[in-house]
């Protein structure tokens, strides 16, 4: 493990860990990817190059989100065969979890985009997560193939046949668990993602301001509360590791800044054994059985653009 | 009030309401637009033809949603002026309450639909809410102006300098209360309503599950049940009575099939309100005022899609 940042603020490490002295943070910059491309010296502009140089095989920032995925963009290469990167995040609904993938790198997609989204999210939840054929669903607002627009049902239509593919979802399938891989494009990913947290958010005020009604709920509030702490920590966004850049020949895992220790080593159990289990290899191999591969170099395509903090 | 439907089923009426016995119904039909079509005799077309000849000022119907907004496209004239309809619902949010639009009539928009369902929804949550200068704002994957796809980029620069437009929001506006209306286009609306209700049920599945985890918990859950109860009124959609389409020269509402009487007789007031405070005419000096008027007729626009059932 190579740490970047400020060595003196770092202090003393544990064996195996090496700390490369990079002082420089655009963390609190509000334009990440001109900060990226102004500043060779940030640490996570250096970390990123030591990924790409081979130093290492995978990249974990919890600083900027948005520095960190422009660094990744701008510097990975593509994976053999892939049109454009995604951001996947794994989202923890009690028995019902699920990939959604693009969070937010791309806000316009074409169908062949969401197509290759669907096999790396496949390949990822069968690589790190465990999952045997990954049943993989695209969002749309409504389950029959012509449904959504032009983009979702091209991209339907090229999905239909392919092995684990469940059809459309609408959003009510957060929390249904019929698919194990939720794909759209990058604007409508985000949007669900935080709908689904300001939801969330909502939601537990609302129980919390029931439970402070009467005396009688203030009671059932403090008899419930273990309880519903330990369904709290069963959705706890860090036990994940953070977001996922797929696509790019480097892993990139974004622990969210909040995350505390666990969620660090966990964002670094992740990108590790997503090297280990070859999430690469195993997006090509997909992609090449399905015939999915982009045919010939897009140098004109333009760059995903950076997302913000998802 | 006229009633539209089987005069043997529905029997003795109140006061003040006429019967038209229409036992033709279309509301399970697979493909609503079809249907509408092919079947003139159907009891929703004939209330629809009805509003249209001005025997009725508006639409209420709680049979098929995709019918009945199949029908409407298809015969109510446009507002003069507007585009596209757009499908609005309020989503009653403790404290933060907020119409949606377009919840899922247009999956696919220009920067100047965004625009009118600005003003429309700003004009319905005047006229109909009660809300004095609601502030307005745009769905986005950032609360900067430049972010999002190109339509949502120049809808907001279009905006730019309204009286109450407040911005782009995120997912997370669900629960906080900053915006009156939300925009978004049809596709991005119907999947965020829908991701509200999966992760609503998904949460409390989950709390339920959490109440029945120890005896402790169970005791707890008793004793908040009235006041989970109470909270669950409050979200209770029937006191909203339901859809809106928005921008057709008629009102059209749309309670869901599943409401009780308290739900339909909600959506009658709605729909009475909305004629008696002029939604119409609030929405064409709203667009005037901002000159956001369409300019001329466009014959060869398409019609709107017919949404699922929202």
């Amino acid at each position: 493990m190579i740490l970047f940042g400020p060595a003196e603020e770092i202090g003393a490490v544990a064996d195996g860990v090496s700390v490369v002295d990079a002082p420089l943070s655009i963390a609190k910059d509000p334009d990440p990817a001109r900060a990226v491309r102004a500043n060779p010296d940030a640490s996570i502009v250096r970390a990123v190059a030591a990924v790409a140089a081979g130093e290492a095989d995978a990249l974990v920032s919890g600083g900027s989100t948005g520095a960190a995925l422009a660094a990744s963009l701008f510097t990975f290469k593509r994976e053999r065969g892939v049109h454009r990167p995604a951001l996947a995040l794994y989202l923890p609904v009690p028995g019902a979890g699920f990939l959604l993938l693009d969070a937010g790198a791309n806000d316009v997609v074409r169908p062949e985009h969401l197509v290759q989204f669907a096999h790396m999210g496949a390949a990822y939840m069968e690589a790190v997560m465990g999952v045997r054929e990954p049943r993989v669903a695209l969002l749309s607002n409504g389950t029959e193939a012509s449904k959504g627009p032009d983009t979702v049902v091209e991209a339907h239509a090229l999905l239909e046949g392919t092995p684990g593919f469940v059809g459309n979802v609408e959003g009510f399938a957060i929390g249904t668990g019929e698919a194990d891989v939720i794909v759209a494009d990058g604007f409508t990913g985000n949007v669900a993602l935080k709908v689904m947290e300001g939801t969330f958010a909502a939601l537990m005020g609302a129980v919390r301001g029931a439970a402070m009604s009467s005396r009688r709920s203030r009671l059932g509030g403090l008899l419930l509360r273990p309880a519903l702490r330990g369904m709290r920590d069963e959705l706890d966004p860090e036990e994940q590791g953070g977001a996922v850049l797929l696509g790019l020949r480097r892993l990139a895992v974004v622990p969210h800044g909040s995350f505390g220790e666990r969620g660090f080593a966990r964002a670094i159990e992740v990108a590790a054994r997503g090297v280990r289990e070859d999430v690469a290899g195993r997006t090509h191999a997909r992609l090449a059985a399905a015939g999915a591969l982009r045919a010939r170099p897009e140098a004109s395509e333009a760059a995903a653009s950076v997302p913000d903090q998802p």
